[in-house]
């Protein structure tokens, strides 16, 4: 939650003058992002364009070779009617530019607001837009792989080590085996598309019961449909802290997805390991952060347990709460 | 630069209808403001108070009695014609509310951008509105006495010590004498008015040569307005770091200040005096920040040592700089 880079008013201006939006009218330095800044950004307008825009500094984690699998994926979802925001190309056409050695993007504006609390409403809303999502994204041409899959995340945990699992927490270490035995018995030859992979409540805006945007795909890859939907259910129905399923928002979303993309049976017999696997992702990488990340440091520490409680969930209860 | 508190968006719709302003659309936290959070808020509008706003929630530093007054300034200036944002009322009528024990207030929000590298031709745009102010405030009824005044800032430089003061430069303990030469030859009898006191570039907006808003009136007060001329000079005349006095720069806004509102004799003459106290209570202030400040937090200390710059080339230039 910061803002990397201060740019002043004077070089924005500049920039903003590279697009077809305008003239420079407001920017203020928005908390969000963690791997980059971000500037909620005014203009005079354009016709074509609009007049309000999110200016994204890409900081950190993203290689800049594949922006253009993310603003391309984002302008192709945006031309087939999804809600998320396209992104404005320079007057050159390009989707990207460099300022000082690092790239951004000016991508479009949308309203609505993240809901800390999603009601069964929102997350049924939610899991019609992610079919809608998958479905659309079936042509995209661009592909990314999934450098997060559990075998990866199975290595991550390892790498990190037993000792400094434990020091974060004693049952940290339990999960090494629990993480090798999901990665041997990951599906194959599920559906694929281009997921969004990391669709937590933040990555959503709302307006009331209605989705307004999906945003933040920089996680998005080529793999199963199923594992998405997963991950959103890992994301969305339990309190905070990973106690307390909350079944009817769980349920919701499944629905949701299923009233515009019926799953297969193979996918729902799949979904129980799919969710131990996105628990496991997300274990594996708030471990590696909070390894990584010194004892000072600015940014709040995510706690890896929040998702080893979901994992425990999943697995005593995956079968019963996925069933048709 | 931060936003202290998370409020979800549960909250802020709750916030929101406490107001005539329609529903939330939009919120996000902005990464201005040391002494509180902000939020740059979008509704559905309404026809008195439009739809996009400054959520502020006051964390440090502003003690809640005296919110009435900074809020009611905004409003007596705004109403009056000055580029300021008003304050919008909830339906009680109340200018502020409680919101997890902490004042919050809704207040217009304005475009423009701060500009880094003022202009001549943007100094002169804001020495005029800072003289029309000046003329506007005086009939404003609230009052509030300057605790950062010359004897103030005196007393907190002794008060860090010799020692401490070393430690962060060599030079800084020299102050202290100065200092006190300052508050002893205080100019007594100056006009007085509501002054800003803090007007620094990121508390001005421009759109282009045009002030849009003059912002953060958090340390506003009663005091000479002359010396409220002479902080602007010192905030705006100097290349970043107190090095290099831009002439041309400090010229333009004593001359855009005079165009609305004429300086006495006695306070041309002050001048050169207020400016060194100008200088002196940034000193001050920032000396004591940077000794309370530990050394891994996260903020971004300013170095004192920028304004004893400014401090020295006023008492060496200061009266050829401020002749008529």
């Amino acid at each position: 939650m910061a803002v990397y880079t201060q740019l002043s008013a004077e070089v924005l201006a500049d920039l903003v003058a590279e697009y077809d939006v305008g003239e420079l009218v407001s920017a203020k330095g928005i908390a969000e992002g963690v791997s980059n800044s971000n500037w909620l950004v005014e203009t005079t307008g354009s016709e074509t364009n609009g007049k309000r825009f999110i200016l994204t500094m890409y900081e950190r984690r993203i290689d800049i070779a594949e922006l253009p699998f993310f603003l391309g994926l984002l302008d192709h979802l945006a031309a087939n009617g999804c809600p998320v925001p396209r992104t404005i190309h320079d007057r050159s056409g390009a989707s990207s530019r460099m300022l000082h050695g690092k790239a951004v993007a000016l991508i479009e504006f949308l309203p609505g607001v993240s809901v800390d609390h999603p009601t069964p409403a929102q997350a049924r809303s939610v899991g019609r837009v992610l079919a809608e999502m998958h479905e659309t994204a079936q042509d995209f041409p661009g592909t990314r792989a999934n450098d997060l899959d559990p075998h990866a995340s199975a290595r991550v945990l390892a790498d990190c080590g037993q000792d400094a699992l434990a020091k974060i927490d004693a049952a940290l270490p339990d999960v090494i085996p629990v993480a090798e035995k999901i990665a041997d018995g990951w599906p194959q030859g599920l559906p694929q598309s281009v997921i969004h992979s990391d669709l937590f409540p933040d990555n959503v805006l709302m307006l009331g019961d209605t989705v307004s945007a999906l945003i933040d795909f920089y996680f998005a890859c080529n793999d199963a449909m199923a594992y998405d939907l997963a991950v959103t259910h890992a994301a969305w129905s339990f309190s905070g802290d990973g106690h307390g399923y909350r079944a009817e928002v769980g349920q919701a979303l499944v629905e949701g997805y299923e009233s515009v993309r019926a799953l297969s049976p193979e996918e729902r017999e799949a979904l129980p390991l799919l969710a131990q696997g996105a628990a496991l992702r997300f274990i594996s990488s708030r471990a590696q952060d909070w390894i990584d990340t010194p004892a000072d440091a600015l940014v709040t520490k995510k706690d890896p347990m929040d998702f080893v409680r979901r994992l425990e969930f999943y697995r005593t209860n995956g079968t019963e709460v996925f069933a048709a």
